[in-house]
Order: C-alpha cells, then structure tokens, then sequence
C-alpha cells in the first residue's frame, strides 16, 4: 500500500526505527547520468542534524550516510539509490514509563489503537528521526532538479512571534540556530526559546518554502495539482498541522478583484510577467513560472516537562512527564525537512510532465 | 499516471470537461452487498447543484446520476460503478475572448503552458464542474462507512465575517443558502454577498467539515497518514489554498502544555476520553477515536466584472473581464464537496486499515 | 486498489458488465496534441466485434464507440479520455439456470466465493465484453506510439494445428474469420471450427503478437520489465493460459550457445544487428531494438453444449448446458485484443522512459 | 514509477548491485504481530545460496540477512521491513573486457541503450543477485499467509529432459541439488548437467510451482486477476521467457469438454470438489480453492565458455567468452525464487480481498 513511500516517477521509501540500528531511504526512478556523491548529500542532513545548539534535541547523531546502491563512478546509474544513516546515540534509557503509558499529544495511543503493540523507544516509527531520510532523498531530488531551482525553507514565526517582511533577508539564515531570516526576530526568538525551555514548554512555529527558478507547466489536473502534492508532502511532516499556498488562508479575507494576480506581457520568449502572487506560483494545480510558495504551521511538541494527564495501556488514569532529549521548538529542525519535501515533489512533478508531454 | 484518480484501497477516477456532453466517475474497489441506487447518490449532488440560489451560478444543470455499472439488483456486486452526468446547459456561448486571452486567476495560462493547448469552453477540465463527481462518488463512499460516522461540512467565515462558535447549530446549515450553521451570521452573509455580486465583485471563505464516530486507528504512518490524505484531497479542491486540521495554524501560537489533549479512562471498553481537541483527531497520522476536524481556505473566484489586465495568447497585453455565470463566492459550494473528500478519504482508509490489520 | 485499471504513466479504467446500459473506458495521461476522433477507434473495435462470421458469438453489436472527454477541435488535451460503447443486443434471456447453478470453467463459483453474490446475466464483468474497452484504449495507444511502430496479431495455432511458418504472410490475415497468416491453415481451420462448432465443442488457440519498430532502452529493471508488463497484460485477456516472450518455452530446450543472439554491427548510427531473436525483443527487460514477440494460448471455452457436471448455489449435484450465443474459439477474436494489449504497454514504456531519461 | 517495487498492499522494494556493499529489501504493509526473526528467513536464502555445488556459480556468499527495522521484540509491528543482505564475495577482477564489449544474452546492450551508461561489475542491477531479496521478502510472505498454504516449487524439466509425473515426490526435491521431484530424473540430469558444465554450456529448465490451501476468492477482476499477478511475477524473474497457469499451453490443444473442471458437492461447509485442474486453481482470475498451479521456463544463461560474436560499445564486431563464476543451469535456483514471488503474489491477493471484501 506504500505507506512508506512518496512520489510517482520519482519515487522514494523509508525505513527505521528511532532506536532501531539505522534508518534509510530508497529512492527509486532517479534519471541517470547525474553526478552522485554523499558530499551532495551530507550538507543537507548537517543542516537538519540534533544537537546542534542548545535549542534542539542533545541527541547526539552524526547522520553520516552511506550510498549502497544505484551509483557507478560517482553517477546514477538510473537504478535504485539506497541511502543508509547509522543511529549511533540510541541512549540505553528505560522505556518502562512510556511502554506503560500513552503521552498527550503523542501517537502511542493511536498506535497502539491500530497495531494492538508499538516500539516505545523513542517514539520508534512516529520519531521525526525519520526526516532525516527525506533529507538525504531530498538532496538526490535537488540533483534531478538542477541548479536553475532554488529552494528556501525558514521560519517566519515562532510562538507566535513573526518576523518583520521588511527584513526578510534569506542570507540571514545561516547566521542564526532558527532558520530566521530576520535579525531582529532571532534575537527575540532566542529569548523566547530559552525561556520555554527553562520553563520545560515548547514552542509552535510557521515556516515558509519558496522554490525560484520552476517553469510553468509543472502539476497536472486534477489529483495530481501541485498544490495537492505539496499538501500531503507537508501535512504528512512530523506535527505539522496546517499548509498553505501563496497567500492561503489570507485569500479568503480578499476580494475577487484583489486576489488575481494580473498578467502582463514578459520578456522576449518568457511567459507573462505576474504582477503579485497571491496564488503561490500554481494555477489550476499547475506551476506558472511564479515562485512556488508554501507555509506550515508546526505544533509545539508535546514532549515538555509539565505533568500531563493520561491513561495506562490497561485504562487506568496516571500522569506523564515525557523526559529524553527533545526539541523545544520543533519547528526549527522542519525548516531543511520542507525544503526537502519541495524538492522531492518538484522533481517529482518534473519527471511526470516530461512523461506526458515530452517537454522538460 | 492516475492524474484524474484519487484513493487507494477504495479509488475513484473522473472524467468530463465543463462543456463536452458529460461528466462522470468510475468508483473501484466499492465493497460488495452494499444497497446502491441513484436515489442514494442524487441529494448529494442536490445540495451541490447549481442554480439554486441568485448566490450559486445560474447556470441550469439537473445533474441527474445514472448508474452505468457495478449494481446488480440493488446491490454493489464489487466491480467498478460507472456514474454518468449529462451536462445540458452547455449555453451556446463565444468563447473567442476566452480562447485569444488569459483570464488572471484562473488556469488558462498554466494549462496553454503545460499542454501547447486547452479547451476554453467554460474552463474545460480546470471548471468546478468536475466537484459533481467527487460528491457522486462520495455518496457512494458514505455507503461504505456506514451510519456510525457523520460527516458535516459548513461555511466558518465568508468575506472575512466569522461565525460566532457559540452559536454553532449544524441543524441550522440546510435552513439558508450558504451552508452557515449560524443563524445570524447567515444574515450577515446575505447581505455581504448580495453586495459583492452586485459589485460585480467575489469573496472567499473557509469551510470546516467534521467527521464524528471514526474509530480509532485509521490512517498510517508515514506518507499514508490521515492528515497528509486529508491535506491532498482538501487542498485539490477548486479555489482552496489553504488546509488545517484541528487547531491548525492556531498551534502554531500555543504553547506544548496548552496543545496536547489530556486523556482520561473512558467509559467501560472504549479509549481514552479526551480533555480537548487540538490534535482533529489525529496522532502521528492515524484516528484516534475524537471527531476528525478539517478546515480549508477559498479563494474569491477571479470570474469578477471587473477588468483586469492580462496578455493575450500571443503575448499581447491586454484587459479581460470574465462574463459568465459564477458563483460570487465559490467557497459556498465547496461545502458538499468537502464533506465527499472527506467520505473519501475515511472509507479508503477504512479498507487500508483493515488490509494490513484485518480489523474493521 | 485500481482492480480495474492498467498501465502507469499512460493508464486505463474499464467498467461495465455484459448485459448493463454500457461498457466503457477512461484513458489517463494521454500526451497533448494528438489527433483522435472516433474514426481512429472504431476500425479496431470493428475488427473485434462479434456476429461477423459463423465463427464467433452471433451477438449483435455495432460496438460504437462514443469519445465524451478528453479532445477538443479533434487532438487530445491531456486531459481524460472517456470512452463509451453502449450494449445494444442485450437479448432478453432467462438466466435463472445460471443464476442456480455454477457453470464450470467460468467464473461463477469463483464470484461467489470471492463477493457473496454476482451479476449471472451474460457473465456479468467476467465476459469478454470488457475486451472491447482494451481495444478501444489500445487504439489510443497506437495514437501514442505513432506510425514507426507496427503491431501484428494473428493465430498461428488452433485446435492442436499450427500454421507452416514458411507460410506465414501477414497479408493474408485480413483474407480469414480467423486471423490466420496462412492461407493453407486458414482453410484447414475452417473444416477443424466447423466441425467443433456444429459438434458443440470449442477449439483452443495460439496468438502471437509482434511489435515493430520498438527501439532500444524501453521497458525497465526489476518489477517493471517490459516481460512483465507484456505478460500481466496477456494473461490478463479472458481465457489465457500461458504467455512466452520469444522462443518462450522452447528455450528452456535450447543449449547456452544456440540461444543467445549474437550481434553484429548495425547501419551506421544505429544499434548493433542481431544474428536471431530468442529473446523476442527484450534482455533484462528492456527493449532491445529486435521485434518484440509475444504468444498466448487460449484455452477452448467452456460454453459448450454437452451437459457438464457442477453443482447448484445450494451445493447439490446437478448437470448444465452453458446455452448462449458464444465463440467456438474465443482465441479468434483474441488477436485484435492481444494487439491492443501490446500497444497499451508500449506507450506506457515509451512515457516512462522518457520520464526517467528524459529521452523519446 | 515504482520499477523496483512489487505488490499492492504487500508491497516489497528491493535494491543494490551485484558488486556493490550489500542488496537489500524493504517490505512495506506487513500486518502486525506475526513474531518474525532472522531465523525464520535465513533457511529460504540458505536454499538459494550459490556455492553449494558444483553446479550453482562459485561464489562464495552466505547471505546472511540482518533486520534493520519493522520488529519490535521478535514481531513485526506493522512498519516497514529492512533487509540487509551483505556482498562479501566481490571478487576483485577485471571487467575491463565486459565493460568494452556486450555479452549477447544478457542486459549489457540493453542497459547501455536506455541508460547511456551501466555498472558493468558482475551484471550491476541485472544480476540474479536481486534475486535474494525476493526470497528474503518471501519469508516474510509466508508468515502473513500462515502455516495452512504449503507453497512447493521444483524443477520438472532441465535441457529438454522432464520427469516422469508418476515418479513425483516432493520429499525428493531436498535430496539433490536440482530441487527435482523425481529421483530417476535426478539421477539423468546430473549427468546431463556436468556434461553441459564441463562443455562450458548451458541448459535451460521449466520449474513448477503449486500452491496448496489457498482459499477460494483471492484475485480479482479485470487487471488484477491472480493470473495477472502471478505472470508478472515469474516473467520479473531473471531469464524466464515463459509462465503458464494450470493445463497452460497444452490448454490450447484441448477441446471445450475436456477443459473444463466439472464440479461435484465438496465436503460440509465447504466449498466444490473439481474432477480436474486444467484451470490450475483460477477462474476469471480468482482462485477456486484448487491447488494454484505455475509453471515457467528458464533459458539457459548466457554466460559460457564458448566465444560468441558481438560488439563493443564503440559497435565494432568482435567475439566474447563470459568468464566468471556461472550456473551452467540458472533454472536450479530460480526454485526457492518461484516459490518466494508465489508468496509474495498471494500475500498480497489475501491483503487485498479483504480489504474490499472484509473477509479473511
């Protein structure tokens, strides 16, 4: 039923267990021919990578991949590309509280609801360990892709503190542990984390992606719309609740005569030249040559130090304290998983549009 | 490519442009014994019906479903239903405007781009036409649930005017012309539309759709789960640009302890009870026995009266004004549709979940 | 779970049963831009339809077929393509001794097992019917491939009694009821049917089908060779029994040394010359520029008028004479079927490979 | 596009070269709580592990196979299953000569022409070293389908020579290195077989794989008959060129009144006892309850000592000889591989029935 699996012509399935000997991820129907190594790879798992600053989980991971399979002198071969990510630091911890119990806010109790048993350690499948692998997949996606796409994730909100628009500034990024692109807002950002944290809480976010450079004629009517893809990509992240496209729930506050984005004629050989994009870059499911826009809004994580009410496995009221290595603001480490995810559909949606129409 | 199919276990396909000689969907995967018949499937397609109300286009379609397969004395027999819809007010129209110009908002560039042509007759296959046959093959999904789950899908907002919660009465949504479950706030609405469609103008608004009775368990991990269907099948939904389940972008402004719903011992041989809801009814993708709570973002149509600028298919710049007969707020209508995607998704996943589990 | 459907990249639906309103199919990811009208179709379905000789079901049908979506101005749009052909000869029959009983070497028994219940009326969705649907979607397949590649079926058995090979002319296929390249086996075969017919007996038959003008590199390991492909698509056509690609079970009688195809070098800019063809076109899946060759046996239908054992629905004892209007050698009608199978999977290789490679 | 994934709703993925660190399998959809182990797929990869005489290739590989994911105390938990199968018998050597030129028979060409380039190290992904990944998968198959389907799969034809059908006797098949059911034949074919080797040829072989206990009602109409199924499953496998179900090809030669299998009253409660099995425990693609009854037929590999005429991938004639380490009858193994894609066909057809059906 591929539950494990995403995407269509380009085509990628995970595996792994939080506390598990490795996670991995196969990728299947990558083009040959495209220069592959875990060089090209292993920056992009850096950037998602625990225990990096004190505002993500000390988990201590290397995240070091290995390519298995589907290369041939440093080039894709066409055949399956299997990549292979260690779990080093499954700290030997006692899971006797969480086997026991059902933490608020977490799956164990759905699991435990459909399966009839679950692996407690550390969250086993539902851990957002297993981003990593959508990373490693999404760095083969932005090969496919080609340097003329450019993708962009960060955070444009963080407890409900945005950043300025007027200082958005994407340079700004690297430079702070939030993905902010915004100065002012990380210096905030920091105060406020640091208080959650101290005070066990957590913190919800919003992150934005923006893919440049996408030709128009990418998606397709009518269970293939971009806008679709990109949904279930980004709702299916770990404590995403929420995606939007463009100016998405925002739109439904305008006007009919403020929403479209009026066209005019483009340079020599170019399609029109937009002169907003309340509409995120797609019409009708299908990219326009615009940017692409996507935000998702991230939960704070349930994992804090505050006791919560809940139930045994047998049915009995108890509390929980969800201890272990977490991230206060897991929203900060979805910023490289979503641009993960837009390359992955994006090079996906390239592929199936070549497929049809034998145009690139 | 299954472009025009959705679903797994239980899938759907639809066919028919806006203005060809009909429209249709084969449902496979139905189920065998389910009682089946046109008079099953056509309120649905009632509530969803056009010209109804000076606020939906006044185009006139009866939209009468005929059973072309699959029954067999009344009965699903297991093989694909086949649900054919007539389109008879194809009105005899001149498209020349629409063929030689792009209309801003709507997918005539993105579908010239992708294809090297499109059909201009009443938007060809980008029209909201199409959403008859979600809500005819949703009837039939709604056959595979059952009656323990109720599904209830209801204007929130319309033009930026938000229903009071308090006053939240789905027995008041059938008593006025824009699925509001708010008395008062139907008042509201009519004169706001009223003004809008006088103005030649349109509006967005946001629908939520809940689904009660589900059984916990639904769904799966990690590119099939609940949300992420939830996510695709809301967001290729005409005109949304925007999906959140539960408290959605609203959690991304609260705080971890504030989030997770607290669970209590539930009555003898059933879950948790939970405190609250913030989750919709999910966890780590999959029902957790609470009402399952959607919500999307519609845009305001671009069919508006008033001009705006464009190019022609040439590159040309120029003005449009899309005439027609539309909805001056298209979000209305997608109401009945929300509440079939939704039926979709839960009775696919109902199969999925009894494939690999052998549960119910 | 797409039990009625095909293909991947360029895919199809059929529904209907024998004796509904209708059969049809509904052909997605068809590339823009080709011609099609139902001129391009019913010449194919033509030659598969019944009641053209005394050879084959005196059912009937004009089998008309009816294009509902999916073109405009006469070249496809992307966008799916609905089929119709309505069943007109539904014959007014008494199908109560089918309905009680199970006719063996049908499906029958197997529906009931499977569903708990059937459509007895002309064998419901198991009939032959449906074929019609393949062909007509096999015709928009030929759309795709273009002219470049020529599929051939004919019989080169039945009854036991095979064509001379040194006979064998295309030519003369069209001259015979029964697809026959040979003439002498033609007039043979006419004596052999005869003779079974009047009997009330049913003759098996071998098809074989060759593909053309095929280049190089189609098709794909592991799971989606195009032997697979070729082999799921005939075993799947009514009656089928076994499938072999190239010298197919011959080979198994061949030694190393004679069995593979030594090559040479081909015409300058092409691929290399071939010594022979055991493979039948492909090596390790994929196409290799020979003629793709495939056979199919066909198993004698069990509508036959001598008086089988079987038991009733209630599981007693009983006899029954499958009565009817049916072909004494269903392989006959089988060739035009077969060649719409190839067709279908050719194009889908052709758009996946190019998805992939990004090569035609 | 999925060209390395195989099933529905039991869905396996496999990847990895022959010459590469490892190959391995991902199986996805598994029911939950089957206890499972690597001791309970080690002795399937044992009976297809080469270097076990002398007439499997000499390499040296012990195929252990580790569970990287999916279990959780010795059962599986519903997530997916990683297998890893180490490559520890690369044997340094010089493929200069095999990456020049292309060894007719095998994938070489074939490769080259659809992905401009290959691993040439040992066949690369063509390598019936994938092969073990299937049986791996399969072992996790037979768990789903329980200890009441008996799959058996053995050799009844090698060079031409077939077993007496009366000498049958599956308790031979594990007393010689044929998997042969027929100890006289045994006996002949080791001659046969070692003189072939020592000629530095090859033979082919037709294996028979009968599945026992299979109810009545997995399979479904149109395109995923268990026909269907089970014939893209054994032509995947490498060097098949033919597959035939039940009376198969010699179907072809019988008439209407000999085919067909008569029914009689079965057993209280159950269902019909047949008088034959020339359908080979299929009807309209849905098993009957009869023995599921496969049969295909391997090529002899192309790998010999005799130098044959070619290319090089510059197309300059020249001869090859395929040095290496080969089976002179590659039909031996493909036993255990027929026997795990049966499995893995019907654990898949199980999953599905009840998913539509919600019977077991």
């Amino acid at each position: 039923m591929s539950f494990n699996s995403f995407g269509h012509s380009f085509r990628f399935t995970t595996w792994g267990e939080s506390h598990g000997p490795a996670i991995g991820v196969v990728v299947d129907g990558c083009p040959p021919g495209l220069p592959l190594a875990e060089a090209d790879i292993q920056p992009f798992l850096d950037r998602r990578r625990p225990g990096q600053s004190r505002f993500t989980t000390q988990r201590q991971e290397p995240d070091q991949v290995e390519i298995l399979s589907g290369t041939y002198e440093g080039v894709t071969t066409g055949t399956p590309i299997s990549l292979l990510i260690r779990n080093l630091d499954q700290r030997s911890r006692d899971y006797a509280e969480v086997a026991a119990s059902y933490r608020p806010g977490h799956a164990d109790w759905a699991y435990d609801a459909k399966y009839g048993l679950r692996d407690p350690r550390g969250g086993g499948r539902s851990s957002a360990r297993e981003t990593a692998c959508r990373v490693a997949a999404g760095a083969v996606a932005r090969k496919v892709l080609g340097e003329s796409i450019r993708i962009s994730g960060y955070l444009v909100e963080m407890g409900g503190d945005a950043i300025d628009r007027a200082n958005l500034d994407l340079a700004e990024v690297a430079n702070n542990p939030f993905f902010c692109p915004d100065r002012e807002a990380a210096n905030r950002w920091e105060r406020l984390l640091e208080s959650a944290r101290k005070a066990g809480s957590s913190l919800g976010a919003i992150v934005e992606v923006v893919a440049d450079g996408v030709p128009a004629g990418w998606g397709a009517p009518v269970y293939m719309k971009l806008d679709s893809q990109l949904a279930a990509a980004m709702m299916g992240i770990n404590a995403v609740k929420g995606v939007e496209i463009g100016a998405g729930f925002a739109a439904a506050r305008l006007r009919g005569e403020e929403n479209a984005d009026r066209m005019r004629p483009g340079a020599e050989g170019e399609g029109p030249r937009f002169l907003s994009n309340h509409a995120g870059g797609t019409a009708g499911g299908i990219s326009t040559g615009q940017p692409i826009v996507v935000r998702l809004a991230l939960k704070p994580t349930s994992s804090i130090l505050t006791p919560v009410e809940t139930i045994t496995r047998s049915g009995e009221a108890t509390e929980i304290v969800t201890k272990g290595r977490h991230d206060p603001c897991v929203g900060i480490r979805a910023a490289p998983v979503a641009e993960a995810m837009m390359a992955l559909v994006l090079a996906d949606a390239m592929l199936m549009h070549r497929s049809q129409t034998g145009r690139g």
